[in-house]
């Protein structure tokens, strides 16, 4: 396995984010983080703070590119030549909405094969959602973050 | 069993719709198809649209009617004299949402009985909400929808 | 719907399962309740006692037969003409597996359509083997069997 | 346990959340229900006529305090010195959702322990939401709140 | 809440079966492990065996009993005047059963209240079933059980 | 990725087992399909019958090998110096389970990644049981297993 895309919002990236990141890439030569422009929800950080915070808090870990994508998965999928997508799994409810978009992806394209990887049991909790949630009521996001994510959440 | 109710948003029809359409149909006389007016979410189709492409997309399966109806189910479904109502089941979390609406329903009408149907394993990820967003990425939602709301779906 | 089979162990009949019962008599002219012989699992009555126990329980609805069947459920459905078989849901567990089931028994007969039926919430966590715990315990047993059954474990 | 805290919105109260205070006070000396100030949803009561309803409905249970609260959990649950957090378990959505919430608040302090409650199986398919859906749909409610409730909610 | 029974198997007594044990200690003034005679599965350690570890390996917290206990748990939590019965929720299936247990007992007596805690993360995995076949496959349990239970797994 | 390891009983491999090993042999240089020695459960087809059976059915994807082993998943990881597990995912109860010990072998090994496949929407209900169980009833199990498998059951 060569390039695996691990697609998102990443608004902001945490640590669940993180240490997915790390596993895909011990696996892979390659890790795209693939940031999705949402044109639905109205996101905290913009694209560009999105993708900084990203490439700020992987550059320790060697083959991580970091990418904006607008459209299909399957076809950024495609652009990139890559062999998988990667996505974490973190309790039930995760699965029956994961396990819905890679059927969707995949009857989109057959080839598009997605990967489910467990992120560590300290993160299982975690969720963007939430980081946002706790940061607004004034709570210590220390353990939830990356440092560069926490400054940019006290902005 | 003579009549049942296949409530819905149809927003628009797909082909888990239908699958679970025709299955309802060689088990019952009269299958009324009950496209709910819903005022707290914006629809991407009017009501009259989504009943036009219902009737268009069913007009091959003997014993489907399409109406609008506003208000409790329980008093709709008493208004046709139904029998049972209806619903597709694909996944566990459509399970818990089910479950809920049906003993709701119960507890407002001893009577209204909910027979859960399974669609077709091809359609099992499948829903409105998808089909949409597949469309609006550029996407072929051919495998998705019939001819008719593929067309709409173009405009 | 004219008739629908209604298949399980009965090890031994409970006032869940009669409620389901009940319920698919409403929907159906004929139900024809299935006591599967089960050579794997030790029963802790004999088919016959099943059988008698499930006729005593059920004299009161209309339309209700009782047999047993050994072999494929399909087989069974053919042989009955049925039009559907009716299986009660309890709870996410149930799903999963009653799920699986009907996907088999699709796969072997695309005729044998499954419906599902919620039981009252009264019995929503009745088993029979939950029944047969309690009455070895020695626990009133009164509200989860009809009398008959009740009758039959003090034995 | 002297003291539990049982957060919500309580939007308004309906009897599972009635239910569930009464099994909280014969376990507790006192019990806090802590009234959420929610600044993401609109809420249809305010925070007073809220505190105003859960007072009315629960006067009758001893030991009872209706408190607004607005910030993190873990700093009221501090501030009022609590020994555990209570919530009620309806279903497995539930399920997931509290799971993951009661693990961020135990992040945030080890302290902060959530014991969870089952209400009766009656209220099993109650919320918020299904109450205010069915009183603007012109279904009648008298089974879902209390009699406060069911007036505020005619008007 | 003055008194707890925490009920179970404990064959063997592991790490997250202690952590609820502490858990409860904190919020009551008496936890009672009640150890099951189990007269269906045959367990590894005899019922003295199993009071005896968990004696040993629950010394350090006050305020804790174990007892064997045989029979229906409803007559052994109002033969200890017991105020709650204490359970750990692990994940989804763990859920299932625990709520259909618990609404069984309460429909044996009304008064026996089920309090459901959750266990730290590091111990979600964890069961007696895993501790005994990793330690058959002589795998290392140094992780999974306290100190004493490792020794007489190694016998 | 190089390495991957697929374990299991295979009492027989199905079409689903299949399915996984080529998606796997896409991503991998070498898929090792890792035959469990089960001395709990009594195994229909001996070890050497399974082992076969797999390198029969599997003789058309390049890359595949078929092992016996015995002991600690972990101990094998590490002699095949494998980097990742392979698993398929067909609905939540299977995620559970392979949530559990996926974490499980984690805490054995950090190392031990487990990646999580979906096979084919067309065998999502299929499982070695219900394969030897339709079998056993006479039914056609065309749909569930290779050729070579079927031909072994008939026997």
């Amino acid at each position: 396995m060569k390039t695996a895309i691990y697609p998102g919002s990443f608004d902001p990236i945490h640590n669940g984010h993180l240490d997915v990141i790390g596993r895909a890439a011990k696996l892979c030569d390659r890790v795209v983080v693939a940031v999705a422009v949402n044109h639905a929800k109205t996101s905290l950080f913009s694209m560009e703070e999105r993708v900084a915070l990203i490439r700020a808090a992987s550059a320790h870990i060697p083959g991580v590119e970091v990418k904006a994508f607008e459209g299909l998965l399957v076809d950024f999928f495609r652009a990139e030549r890559a062999d998988a997508v990667i996505r974490g799994l973190r309790a039930v409810s995760d699965f029956e909405y994961e396990f819905q978009m890679a059927l969707v992806n995949r009857s989109l394209d057959e080839d598009l094969e997605t990967l489910f990887l467990m992120p560590s049991q300290k993160h299982i909790y975690l969720s963007s959602r939430i980081v946002k949630e706790v940061a607004a009521l004034g709570g210590d996001i220390e353990r939830f973050v990356p440092e560069v994510v926490r400054e940019a959440l006290r902005k």
